[in-house]
Order: structure tokens, then sequence, then C-alpha cells
């Protein structure tokens, strides 16, 4: 086989059969497969598509180019969540001890910011300690004794999609659904997990602003672990606003922890156990929506589930006593609110420029070398339907200094709008893309 | 100006302006235009396209990439001729010379064989001694000298085609059109020509097999000329069946000296002489065809031409008694005659097959390092219309030793079908696409 007639077959319009698609992905792995070519074949990927095979094929390839990881010490199937991104988008930091609280075994791995939308590793790295470079050994023993953990990708996991996301990054070939499919999933399964939820967000803060390519992402994410032996669902949830009202790392870890101890924002907490509940469906635990919706709900109102948050900041090395005294979290000094320019109701509070305002003020990056300022963000004070008076605040900044708040202030000031009339509500999960009978 | 926000804006179907192409060529050319990065946007390229203006300002930037050639000690217009190749095209040896005895100056620069089709620099390196490789000033002295040279590409042309089309090679991002332009204009325009003549060949044995194709071709050829200032005009020619009766460098040799001498073949003298009175006209030595055409064939019938060519044989360091004796020539000592089937009339002789089977007796290269064996090659006894008997000999292989046969024997059985009736003949000029006033 010679990758020259690999590209020019998929130039074509071709379709790259299993033994193709191995070729290159383990070319690109042991370096075998050069990257001027493994880029030609990404643009043709990215201009002719991939067929649902194709893509199963190569998110398959892409996992066994590392471990899938097993684990021989716990009596059950892992089971994990994942986002595709939004602004305010905390609930992995709920969902791990809550699900585990409910005795789900959550190996969740994430990732860092990424554009105008925050990272969950960022908002965890915010408690003083905490760790999230764990071993594969140390997710082990943490899944034995707590039941999650919270960690980043280990070198073990899809190192083929390592090297094909900094080559796709550099050669504009990102936007393309069956390789942001293959990336996502192959991470995803080779945690070894049995169960998987995908949280598919829509809307103007998402990564897609329409139903219709939600829907599409999330059929072709469903598809790809269906063919792997995971039984995986999606909802489709609505991020034209933040959800929450807190957009920051501290300020996350803090709305977090509220909602662990059942103080949480209606929207947040409505998702978390919904998503969490359907994790329970996902790992076979519950087969009954209400049941599980019970169990969760009983596991958030005991305290278990904050419980097993306490334990795992404990066992990441991070300082517990932060969950009870916030001022132990980092905190930026200076505030600066964006009020109402008139009376009304909220009707509108856009989603992306205020997690671009986050980034200008510190909270994300522009280049990978910027280093976060974990104090920072934006409170929302006034949410979507909202009654204000003019010169309410609406939104509040948490800034360092001034630090970015000439970006930030246009962005915030034109991401609010204002009705006569109250907004009609939007359902947070607006479709779901069923993948297991439950 | 970032390299991915170039390669994205082609992706999505943009146009490129001339800072991007400049960008792009100028970095391809100093290695700051990662190999990775140009791959990629030579595939958005191919899918996506480019405009004739797109087109005009990649030739130009890949020009400007190395030297424009100037020819301060001769007066007059230096011209040229680009065939984009076929089975048993040989007009080069002939143009130069015949063309220079008009009283033209002639700096062809040549390529070697590609695919089925041969080259002219391995055909003229058939003559013992023979030099292709000259530097600028050779070419000059040649030019003010003889009137003509015939060598190969130097380093100082277009640098930047060498390493594109090298990555082209590997990337399959060959097959485009407006890349395929690029890499043939850049490098005829910077011979410093103020006239050329295309011959765009067309079918099976040619690279565009469709009579659309070829034009579309010739067309975008044409523009890139004039849009450089280059007199420059496009004759679609015939490519189903070799041109004249010899494939292969050594016995292609002979031929163009019998031509010469004016004893060629019909289709290659007539071809020959059309292509270079349409020379002498693009090089405004002739404003009317039919005087260029007696001053072509005068030239021809006294012999001027055969001195030509015997004086740059000799200012190129080839051995001249070659021309008046054969045997000097290099030659293969084996034999092998395929015969015709039935009794009818030669309908077809493919020139594709022919020509690789020519590459598998060693005419010419399967890959780069492969060494070619002057002396082999394919003689065509019967050509398409000759009326022949069952068992009479159609093709006659010069091989050696065997090498090659079995590839050789079934391609050109192949290549050969025989009608009841005589073909209508096909015309070798197909079409004209004017470029210039003459």
């Amino acid at each position: 086989m010679r990758a020259v007639d690999l590209i020019r077959h998929k130039r074509d319009g071709g379709t790259l059969d299993r033994g193709a698609i191995d070729f290159f992905v383990s070319g690109v792995t042991k370096g075998t497969f050069p990257d001027y070519q493994a880029s030609a074949l990404l643009m043709a990927i990215l201009l002719r598509g991939m067929s649902a095979e194709e893509t199963a094929d190569l998110t398959d390839a892409m996992v066994r180019s590392g471990v899938r990881v097993e684990y021989p010490d716990i009596d059950g199937t892992p089971v994990d969540k994942h986002s595709t991104g939004g602004v305010g988008d905390k609930t992995s930091l709920i969902l791990a001890p809550l699900a585990a609280a409910c005795g789900a075994y959550v190996p969740m791995m994430s990732g860092r910011g990424l554009g105008h939308t925050g990272g969950t590793l960022d908002k965890l790295e915010a408690i003083p300690g905490f760790r999230t470079a764990l071993s594969l050994d140390d997710l082990r023993r943490a899944l034995a004794t707590v039941g999650c953990a919270m960690i980043g990708q280990t070198a073990e996991i899809a190192p083929a999609d390592k090297k094909l996301y900094a080559l796709r990054d550099v050669t504009g070939t990102v936007e393309s659904i069956p390789l942001i499919c293959a990336s996502i999933m192959s991470k995803k399964i080779a945690e070894g997990i049995g169960g998987l939820v995908l949280d598919v967000k829509t809307g103007g803060g998402a990564f897609m602003k329409t139903a219709d390519d939600s829907r599409r992402l999330a059929e072709s994410l469903v598809a790809i672990g269906v063919a792997s032996g995971v039984r995986t669902e999606a909802l489709i949830t609505a991020m034209d606003a933040p959800l929450g009202r807190m957009v920051g790392n501290s300020l996350e870890v803090i709305e977090s922890i509220e909602t662990l101890k059942g103080r949480g924002p209606d929207d947040l907490e409505r998702l978390s156990v919904l998503l969490t509940a359907r994790m329970l469906m996902a790992a076979g635990l519950e087969r009954d929506e209400a049941a599980a919706d019970r169990r969760v709900r009983a596991a958030l109102g005991s305290g278990a589930a904050l419980e097993k948050f306490r334990d795992i900041v404990a066992f990441q090395g991070g300082d517990p006593r932060a969950i009870d005294d916030y001022d132990r979290l980092p905190s930026a000094p200076d505030r600066r609110d964006v009020t109402a320019p008139r009376s009304g109701y909220i009707s509108v509070l856009s989603a992306e420029p205020i997690g671009r305002a986050a980034v200008s003020l510190g909270a994300g990056r522009g280049t990978l070398d910027d280093v976060i300022d974990p104090g920072v963000g934006i409170e929302v004070l006034a949410h979507v339907g909202a009654r204000v008076r003019e010169g309410d605040p609406v939104l509040r900044i948490h800034h360092r200094g001034g630090r970015g708040l000439d970006d930030a202030i246009p962005l915030l000031v034109g991401a609010v709008q204002i009705a006569d009339a109250a907004p009609a509500p939007r359902p947070v999960v607006v479709e779901r893309v069923p993948g297991f009978k439950s």
C-alpha cells in the first residue's frame, strides 16, 4: 500500500477500507506516514467526507494506536459524559461525583479550554493543589476507592489523535465532522467505558450553531459509540446563553459545589440531574428514567454527592477545605458591572461573546502559551427572562487590575439584549438521539 | 499572514490574492511554508480550483522564485515550443534546429520521460557525449552562436516548481489543471522567451483524453502566457497512435535526423513544419502563415536545419558523426515482431500501451532510480490505415536479451486493432487556440 494511492482514492471521492485506514493511523502514530501526506489526506477527507463505516474504522484505529484501559478491580460498567463545549458548562464537575455517589464508576478524562469555551481541567486546577495529570494506575485506584476521577488525557490514550489534532490545527482541517467525531470518540472509547452520554451543545455559543448540524454531529457520535460496543446516547442541549450564572474557573468551581450542596441555579441543576440519570441508565444501573431521576436526586439531597466530590478532591491532591471555605479558592480583586441600558426583560445573553470576554480577562487562552488566571470571570446577575430596570447590573466582571477589560466590556455590552416582554422559555434539552435500549 | 488562514480560505472555496500566493510560493522556496501546510493547500487547490487570475499569479510567483533569463547578446525574440507529452513525440529535436535555421532563437529547456511518455532529455542523451546539463551562460552562448540549445532545467529556473512538484508527486496533487499550467508555464516563461507554441496532445495516449479537457488545458496555458507578455498559442494535436514510426530513445533520434534529412514519416514532418512555422510567427519573424510555411520547408530542403542540428550536437558535446552513421548510436541487439492476427486495415494503434511497453523494455523509468536503455524501443512497421495480411509484422520490438518482453508483448498485442475497412483519416491538428494576432 502506498500513501499516495490512498490520498488519490479519497481525493477522487472513494471510500477507504479498514486496511487503508489502519495503514494511515498506524503510520501517523509510528511516524512512517509523513506529515505532508497526512495533511493532504486530511484535507481530502474534509472536502470529500467519510461514510459512517469509515468514521467508525478511523475511530477504532485511533483507539488501537494506544491502550484501551481496563479496570480489573471494579465490578461494574465504567460510564462517562462528554460535552462538545459551551460557556459556563461546568456539569462535568458535578456529574462525576454525583454519578459515583449513585454507584457508577466514572473514569472521566477531560481537556482544556478551547476558543471561547472553558475546559474541565482548567476549572479543576483552580482548586489549590488539585492534580489532573494522573497515571492510569492512579485512575484505576481512584475508581476502585472513590468511584470516579477527573483527569487529563494520558500519553497511552489515542496517541494518533494527539498527532493528528496537532496537524489539523495548523492545516485548516479541524472543521470536519468525521474527523471531529473520531477524535472525540477515540479518546472516550480508549478510557475503557461501557456507557457514554454525549451532551451536544447547539446554538450561538456552541460549535454547532444550528439544530440540523448538531443533530448530524450527535448521530455520527452515537453511531461510532454503538459500533464500538459502547452504550451511547446524545442529548442536544441549548447553548445560546451561559449555563448557570458563573463563567470563569474559580467561579465555576464554586457554582458546581453550590449545586452539589443543593443550591445551584435551576438550569444547571436540572441538566446535571438529567445527564447523571442518563449515565446511570447507560451504565445499566437503572432501566427506568423516573427511578434513575429519584436515585440521582437522593444522592444530591443526602449530601452523598458532595462527599464524593470531597473524596476525589482529596484523592487528587486538592485542598478539601476549599469546599466549605471559598476564600481558599483564587479570586480576582476587582469588579465592574455591565448594566441594563433600559428597562424590560433580558431576552438574549449571548454565550459566545461572554465566553470570549472571559478569555480576554484571562480565564482562557488566546494562545497555547497563555497562563490562565483562575480568579477572573463573569457573573450573571440577571439571566435570560429576568425583569430589569435601566441601570440595574446584569453582568458582573471579576477582573484583575483592569486586565482585558477594554476587550471584555464591549463584548459584554453587545451580549445583552432587552425586550419589552419576557421571552418564551427555551427548554434545556432540545432533542435526544438514542443509541441503546434502556 | 498565517498559512493556516490561507489554507482555510481556499478550502472554503475562496480566492487567493496576489499577496497570499506570493506568501505561499516564496515560503515554499525559502522553506518557511512547511511541507505539511503546502500539501494541505495543494489538495484544497486541486479540489476547489483556481481562477484564471489566481493561476496567472501563481505562475508569476513561481517565475519570480528564480531568474527570468535574459539574452543581451542576441537581437530577436527567443521562442520555444512545449508539448504536454505523447508517445513517439520527438518534434522538439526537429523544431529547435529547424526554427534556428529559419533565424529564430530557441532556448529549449526540456524534461525527462514521465509515465508512458518519453522525454526530450532522455532522447538527446542517446547521442554519445551529448550533455543536457548546461549552465545559463552556456545557453546564452549557444543562442548567440548556434541559435538554439536543448538543455535540462537549471537550478535557477523556477525553483519553487521543483519543490512543489516533488511534493505534489507524493501527495496526490498532480492532477490539477491550475497547478499543471503554473508548473509548465513558469518554467517556459523563466526561459526568457517572447513567443511560445504549445502542442497540447489529446486522445488515448495523452494526459488529457478528451477534446474538452484538452481545450480547457490549452486555453488555460495560453491565458497564462498572454498574461505574462509572451506571444502564446496552442495547437491541440492527436495522440491516439504514436507520432511517427519510432518509440524509444535512439530510435527516435534516428527518426528525427531522418526527418531533418527530408526522409521523415509524413505525420511527423507535417506536424514539425507546422509547429515551426507557428514558432516563427510567435517570434514575429513571419506574419503570414503561407510565408512561414515556405521558409520552414526551405530550411528543411536546403539541409540548413540538419546543419543546425549538427552544430548544436557539437556544441553540447555530442558526436556529430552519429548523424551520418547511425551505428554510432546505441542499439538493442534483439528483435521480436508483433504480427497481424487477421487480414484487414490497421484501425487502432493505441499510443498508451505502446508507450508503456517501451517503458517496460527499458526505454523509460518505472521509478526515478531506473537507468534508461537508450537502444530499446518499438518500431511501427504498419501504421494506422495500412493494409495488412494475417501474419504480417505490425510492430517490431527492439529489446535486449528479452528484458521486459513478458510485459511488453501483451501490451502491444492489445494495442493493435484491425478492421475490414480503412479508418477515416484523423487530422494531426485537431484545433487551434489562438493567443496573439499574427
